[in-house]
């Protein structure tokens, strides 16, 4: 059987397999979902529109009609428009068709842990430029990092995941001069920032934007993504997309979805940023904890007490959060996902409480 | 912007796109879907069991209930199986843990496109063994070549797609004999030929079954396929999984099916492999027709009328086939899929005209 392994590339077997131990918990904080779940309205309208819709017929090889409806929403071209199942399999598809050994992908660290994987997996070197010690994006850092070792292509979130920080316009396009490959942008988070870095795709050729249905549009369970960015770049990519990637019901809700966003999501995004400020500002207030401000919909928290304790005893209290102490920078770090108000108070409470106890203790 | 693809793999840029066109027809026999769709009663209860789910949250990191209910059904340990968003992502995930530049990939054409491409796309080296004259696997040759050339994976698609042709227990006991690498049997279509090489699984830890619930199961629409191999071999595979690869909708029509599965699927497959039957035994008496003995729920049919005539012809009816004569061996062949008993007579009735009328201005 050893033997045998030899057949899987050595890259992938020096691997370890990313995952997440499956937890139960009352308050679920720890993968920044929706946590008010999809609009009823929402859900009743796909159920109305799936009544028509075979199982048993393959799906469109593309969606091309929810292509379509994204490209009214986005105001972008049709043919640069490819949604995918969530946008990790955009991620990988992106990464299959550009990267093999001898490619280089620069990232900054600490982020989503999908793209050291996928571009370890196939192959490529992966070059990480640190977070700032404020957990800011170190733009003239990344500048240099891009002249000195040309990066066939470049992966940012923004707002990134687990820190919360952003890319600017002006950052992004000051990148974007000196870049010679692709330069990725994740906005899996950017309806709670408000902005947008896709203003920038119609003048730069190498900008790539990916979106997610997951987050804002309450749709995690349903994989849902896209990517925006120029038709002939599209076109290559595709290729390294599956026929069929996108179920028929996954398809038709994220069509609703965009259907009924502004009088059903948006609201919801509004509130869940409401939240996210009062809870900064109720973090701030808890002693041995600091939050990191964020324009997503999660906070990343630094903790005098161990982040693994904390995760532990939030546990004990039917509260789960996210223990990020094993990414770079972030020993002392966990994140919380911003719930419903209800969900927060009971966040709030549980952690003056640990901490009240450990500061009697000391 | 030509500067900017150059981002992009040569091995990629070289690929044409894997396509197919989007034609409708009433009569549509050019996927090999189940053509009495998803019975009503799994429908009804996948329903019932979703009203309780949740689209917001994520699915598990891997769907293992589904896993366990594959294991129960197929009677194979559940850390040796994993589903994925139709076998189409195994065969990927399979390949980008495996294939890389420098490996070998085998497979016999012709047979399903995506093996190849996907090879392809990564950087791998594919080796093609023909068919027989009488279009069925030549082992003889498979044996020699892996022999000669030691491929890293062979992928071999039974009942082969789109000829129908199988590979037996002994013929795939003689390969694994002297395979060094991985060997892949697509089953796709198994239940239509009421055999499965699965039993070998347990002597062999370097094979490897993939399945499909699109065929079948009657569940294209909906992306869902698994695979069965060595625990071992199992968890390297998962590192190249995307995590939440399997949307909560698709796991919970998956699982129905398979606790319906001898009430309801069972009798679909019977009704269908005898519509084959007679589908041959009527499309043999037709002049200029050959059909190519089949397994599967689908039948090739060699024709002394150029196959895209043919293919115009019954759109022109209403009746959709697939025109497969751009593949190799197959420039005189179309492939039809089998339909429900009505739908099968359209296509005779249609083809009955077609080839007499030809017969006649000949």
């Amino acid at each position: 059987m050893a033997d045998l392994i030899r057949t899987i590339k050595q890259t992938v077997r020096d691997l370890r397999p990313y995952s997440l131990a499956a937890n139960h918990a009352v308050v679920k904080l720890n993968q920044n979902e929706n946590p008010w779940g999809v609009p009823e309205a929402i859900r009743t309208e796909t159920f109305r529109r799936l009544e028509k819709c075979s199982w048993s017929r393959y799906p469109g090889f593309l969606p091309t009609q929810l292509h379509r409806r994204l490209a009214a929403f986005t105001g972008w071209d049709p043919e640069g428009i490819t949604a995918g199942n969530g946008s990790n399999e955009l991620i990988q598809a992106l990464m299959m068709v550009a990267i093999e050994r001898g490619k280089r992908v620069l990232i900054s660290e600490p982020t989503f842990a999908l793209y050291r994987q996928i571009a370890t997996i196939l192959g490529g070197e992966v070059i990480s430029v640190p977070l700032t010690d404020q957990l800011t994006y170190n733009v003239n850092l990344l500048r240099t990092q891009m002249e000195s070792s040309s990066p066939d292509l470049t992966i940012l979130c923004s707002p990134n995941n687990p820190t919360g920080c952003l890319v600017t316009e002006s950052e992004l396009a000051s990148l974007l001069e000196v870049s010679r490959g692709l330069i990725v942008i994740d906005e899996a988070y950017h309806e709670f920032s408000e902005q947008s870095l896709k203003s920038l795709l119609s003048r730069n050729p190498n900008l790539v934007i990916l979106r997610t249905f997951s987050k804002a549009m309450a749709m995690a369970g349903l994989r849902v993504g896209y990517l925006l960015a120029a038709p002939e770049l599209v076109s290559e990519i595709r290729k390294g997309l599956l026929p069929y990637n996108l179920n028929v019901i996954s398809q038709t809700a994220a069509e609703v979805a965009l259907d009924l966003y502004d009088e059903q999501v948006k609201p919801l995004v509004k509130r869940l940023i409401e939240e996210r400020e009062r809870l900064y500002d109720q973090l701030r207030s808890i002693p041995g904890l600091k939050p990191v401000p964020s324009r997503a919909n999660f906070i990343l928290v630094s903790s005098t007490i161990p982040p693994r304790r904390v995760f532990t005893e939030l546990l004990d209290r039917g509260i789960l959060i996210r223990d990020v102490s094993s990414y770079p920078m972030l020993s002392n770090h966990f994140r919380v996902s911003v719930g419903r108000p209800e969900e927060n108070d009971a966040l709030l409470f549980a952690l003056n409480e640990i901490c009240k106890r450990e500061a009697v203790n000391q």
